[in-house]
């Protein structure tokens, strides 16, 4: 196998990678995760509306990921610094879960890879927040890489 | 059943709840999640001593956590602000996967819950991100609360 | 006159006082501003329930208004760092504009006032910022502080 | 109208919206804003020479607000992340006022109308939060938009 | 020897110690440390006033010490985040140097050594900013602890 | 003498540079640190194997200085917000001391002298922070610019 572990230089140390010789290109990266409810929690927070417009549940889940998103670098030691060109978060329901969709793009010469993973953390990490006095048999599962393209190769799952 | 949102005031927006009335007393909390690696990453990155005491993976991972512990308040939007007396986290290796527990204690009116899982969720994406550049099947799961103890109620699981 | 300006030293020099030889107590301050928009803008944003509990503008602002309050001693030079109980914001509307009021509670050595007033105004420059695609005539206006209590003295207005 | 609200996507959430498409450019804006005091308070300000180059109080506020115009896309949670190629905060005194302008440029895809309106915002906070020991009846006022330039259409007023 | 360094653990890990059982006291440190200037550099300096009330370099690098203090946790990562009541930064002048003096106070479990420390540092960093366009041979030097009280034991230096 | 304070304007207040009109390059700046110990304080860390691979003591000083690297702008008042390329910081030892030296590349319109120094200036008060609990006789000295690549004019010493 010839693949290398990034961050870590010749003397086993951490270093944040060069990147300087890598092309601008626009890259974009789609990340997702589930938080997992009790059925009777589920069923009591879908009765009060939790996914729909007026739910503050899904909208603050919302802002917080694409707020996270924007401190990833500063989250993740060996991450470059980015700007970023779009953040968009979907949260969705399913049988006693939310589903939770980032995307971000940027034009940069690095991936945003961990800024779509950072930004489905951070939102599931608010919902569970918001839901946690009703239980504490929550769980946040499932967080994955779905897409990236823009890079030296694409990937797709 | 009577348990209520605790974020979600009468108008239905969001809001930080008032603790000014509880008591201060010593809490705490443990949370704990996963990361899933392919059998041969998983191989790769042991053999390389992916958990040693050398190993900058699990260093730089720890040091993560316990830094985005501290920033919580600024995550989650609707977490207090609060000092906190101990935080800790230990990451192993079991069968194709590293598990992660971050213990957090402080002396507050309120608990370290979200600090504890927001902990754990970092050290996860920190060990992602010096990863990812061996598989793009790699997964963040199980991020769930262990323990609390010191607020209206005790939990273990 | 026999008030002094706090936090010009005997140097002319800036400094954050010595609030360690004062009293903790449980303080609380109430701060208002406003949105003013033209009136065509403020009647398409009314038709589109701007201000309903579907409204991503205010729930926008209210969840930015929050996080802002807990970065006040982070962005006023010579505010002191603070644990905060309470914080709460609420947006009404009123003839071609928006209201914010923001409530902050601490159990602290030193008042809350700068938090509120930088809680209205980071909520009302997310308004802004969602409404600014409409016009360019947007004011925000009249950011005051109206109550304060718990310190050497209380005040209302 | 044809003007859509730029922030609210296709299912009323909030997103950060895409600006890969938009062309990179050298934009500018300009914002100005007040802060008002009780005649007596103003009085005493300017004796003791509150707009000289000896002033704390000006030369304090200036450092805070380039220091938040950095902190813009943290604060405001849909502005995009940006490099900035200057910030210039001028103070100057009127009648019972002390007057803000903040300049912001940067090369970007975005424009930094939010960054002008974000400096002059905190400047003025910090002002009152180093005269708010003299009285409590001071407002921050009229912030406003001033100039634009090197977007789809440019702007003065 | 008896004395052990506090934040490795007995795998070998970070952590941020359990200061939980120590007692809540007033807690004081000082720190000093100097900018040192090429005798042509800081004559051109002193001749406009380097050090005077109306210097920006110096009320510049006040201003980011006193924040630079409220971020120390954020910066050190096994540093424990603190509510502060006093912080004071002053900056002299002697023979081709600044001397800075940072003072720090909490009532808390643990010290604020490294929050004086990181106090000076940002401060002589500011300095070197402002002055480097003049000159590349300045250098940062002697940052020390000079006093320390209200812990297990007193220092002075 | 015709070189300028840089952050200085006309009326004698702080603001941050016009970079606008400089050419984007490639830039690089190297910095350079020490942290003196007591002799017998060294003895022991160096014992305990302080410079190895497993040594937590340096490997969280080069993960904090990375991280610093990253916030420079958020620092250094007049610093401007930059996309870095590259950062990497390696710790050696030599007689009674840790030296410390930090490398950062950006492709951009000004360059890195501060990211550099403000690298090694976190490092060296991480290391100090670990090792304070054996002596209060540490010192952080010699902080410099050692090279310069990429602007006006390079530098080197």
């Amino acid at each position: 196998m010839d693949k290398k572990l990034s961050h870590i230089n010749k003397e086993g140390n951490a270093e944040m990678v060069d990147v300087s010789g890598k092309e601008t290109t626009e890259r974009m990266a789609v990340a997702t995760g589930k938080v997992l409810f009790p059925p009777e929690i589920f069923q009591q927070l879908s009765a009060s509306n939790f996914l729909s417009k007026k739910g503050s549940i899904t909208q603050t889940a919302v802002i917080a990921g694409i707020q996270a998103v924007k401190k990833t670098s500063d989250l993740i030691p060996l991450c470059h610094p980015l700007r970023l060109s779009k953040i968009d978060i979907n949260i969705s329901s399913a049988e006693n879960r939310l589903e939770i969709e980032c995307t971000v793009k940027c034009n940069e010469r690095t991936g945003v890879e961990m800024e779509a993973l950072t930004g489905v953390s951070v939102a599931a990490l608010t919902i569970y927040d918001m839901v946690k006095a009703l239980s504490r048999d929550i769980e946040i599962s499932e967080i994955r890489l779905r897409k990236k393209t823009g890079g030296k190769s694409d990937y797709e799952n």
